[in-house]
């Protein structure tokens, strides 16, 4: 998946003894593994220990050794016994084997809850505490081939399913059932799960995350959605906009605007741009347009982690490198207060950026029911 | 859903000045308001503040404003921008409005990231801060008369579809497909996605929670399944194990042994009765019928959070109470190491506790591609 070398070099390039990952995101891209419960039941902390000079060692919730074994490329795998030892205890232990008592130790103090934390100053008062949740996420900021070989799969797994969705779907049916069409597609085609599903139609895209309700969208209507899939570690996220039929030319104009801004934005992601240059790009398509712009990123870095950096905000310098895998999606309101978005993903090549979707949405806004040539 | 006179007692029962409810499953709890992105993307926190004497006030970021606005009971609703501003400031802006910045705080410091709760000192040095995880927790833990309504149905669409989905599936099937069955008919009979699916067959049972693969189970093998969906912030956990046809002496008596254990430990759940006692009376059925018994707990409390207090393990003495809600789980693996696992949800009531599943799991073990009377 990736090169362990690249992995061992992670305390040195964080200025630290000891680097400990352990944010469901940060963990599995270290350790290689995928424990889904290391997400749903945070009390079941898992780390992966990367010291510098030293064998690389996980420690994990006993239920879950056989699964580590079965995944990981690091040998030495520790276990504790939940709600009989605290997992902090079985980090602690595999830090001091290590002679690193008095050492500096990077951890995820953007994931490490407070509780743990001061467990972990109780038991090692002598070490330093410094935070490396950013070290990692910026050696996962840049994928290699086979990571981006991963995540264009799920990519495109779920554009053709909402493809196939959305010719599928007919007026009088309600959100929900559309919505599912395109989730158990994303199953079907290959997703182990669903990772969210945002559906609405007519007044309700006025919310940016509603859950598909039993509202059957009128005709003339505006459906948006946002959905995401589960492959293993990897995620995908992929957003698009459908009229009802007859659409108003309100709405004919704002979809033909915003996936001009898309297109132009897009044009704008390459190698040594910073991120906050793409977000500046989209504001001034926006501009240009007289649509009102209201985002505070225009997309994000992707792949692990629903938000990875860099993100596409003001304030990010992040320079643009070739293979970071870029999720781009201007969302906006028409005069009418009703939402549009659109989102694909890309990659960073040395010309610019390759398009990880199986393309951007039809130019004219497309109608559900109808098949499409071209999404 | 509950009446709020309960959540505005929440500062008073922690003996704080304020109690801030920020766990995704605190905050939907206390909130009302289901927001998946403050699950999805940790940055993108969201408070509610239940102040002694004062009105509650939710801090949201400000892309969820308009989906709050739609679901919660507190009509005071403040935003920040996400990157632009912390979400900690926002929070103790209205801490400083309400006059606390000497008081006493309660938050969740299980949740709360270290990185948070610098922040949160540094800007309220004169405040005390403790954690209310718990008390908070302990309030989710007796459902209303509604909030059981709610998990009895997601449990029962749950049991419904794994029947169906294993009634149709057929021999010569990879785990994945039998998987993909039962997860899309949970969408379709109305979860909005799904929350895990754990699925193996053969050998693979050894591990707890493997992801269903493309390997084609034979005949005569265990296949064992944990799955849950999405029901706005309620969710699903069920767990059964069957035959692929013509089961071995073996297969058979240890799940009939697994299935009386499971029969057994229900029936020790009464009002009463604590939480670790369940746990041992399902520990004495094991043994009883000599088998290995290796759990750290038997079950958990559950609705909003995966595993909820009470946990069923030894060591926790929470008397049980009418209105809690526990999944009850025996797993064991049999003299070859193949694992076999019955979950099943019910409410303990006055007399003792009621099933939420549609019923236990048939006496024998059960085959797939068989219409079953009972499961």
């Amino acid at each position: 998946m990736r090169s362990n070398e690249k992995l061992l070099s992670l305390p040195e390039l964080a200025g630290v003894d000891a680097l400990v990952a352990m944010s469901p995101e940060n963990f599995a891209y270290v350790s290689g593994t995928f424990i889904l419960t290391v997400e749903l039941l945070r009390p079941r902390q898992a780390y992966a220990v990367l010291a510098k000079d030293s064998d690389p060692v996980l420690v994990v919730c006993s239920i879950e050794t056989t699964l580590a074994q079965e995944e990981t490329w690091i040998d030495d795998i520790r276990s504790y016994t939940e709600f009989k030892d605290e997992p902090i205890d079985a980090l602690v232990s595999v830090l001091k084997e290590k002679g690193l008592a008095l050492g500096k130790i990077g951890i995820d103090l953007s994931y490490l809850p407070y509780n743990s934390y001061a467990l972990l100053v109780d038991r090692l008062p002598d070490a330093e505490i410094v935070d490396t949740t950013d070290a990692v996420a910026t050696m996962r900021g840049v994928k290699t081939r086979e990571e981006v070989t991963k995540i264009e799969s799920a990519t495109q797994i779920t554009h053709r399913s909402v493809i196939e969705a959305m010719a599928t779907g007919r007026l009088g049916e309600t959100e929900k059932t559309m919505a599912d069409r395109i989730i158990t597609g994303l199953i079907e085609r290959g997703a182990e799960g669903s990772l969210f599903g945002v559906f609405s139609s007519g007044e309700r895209t006025r919310m940016p995350h509603a859950m598909p309700s039993d509202r059957v969208p009128k005709v003339s209507e505006i459906i948006r959605f946002d959905v995401g899939g589960r492959f293993g570690p990897w995620k995908s996220d992929f957003a698009r906009t459908y009229s009802t039929g007859k659409p108003t030319d309100i709405q004919r104009d704002f979809y033909r605007n915003l996936r001009e801004v898309q297109e132009e934005t897009i044009a704008s992601v390459r190698p040594g741009a910073k991120a906050e240059d793409v977000f500046f790009a989209c504001k001034d398509e926006f501009e240009k347009r007289e649509m009102g712009f209201h985002m505070p990123h225009v997309g994000h870095g992707f792949g692990i982690e629903l938000h990875e950096n860099p993100m596409l905000r003001p304030g990010d310098e992040t320079i643009l490198k070739e293979g970071m895998v870029l999720n781009v999606e201007p969302f906006g309101f028409d005069e009418n207060g009703i939402g549009y978005h659109l989102e694909d993903l890309l990659v960073v090549t040395e010309g610019g950026n390759r398009l990880l979707t199986l393309g951007l949405a039809p130019t004219e806004l497309p109608v559900i029911g109808k098949p499409l040539d071209q999404q």
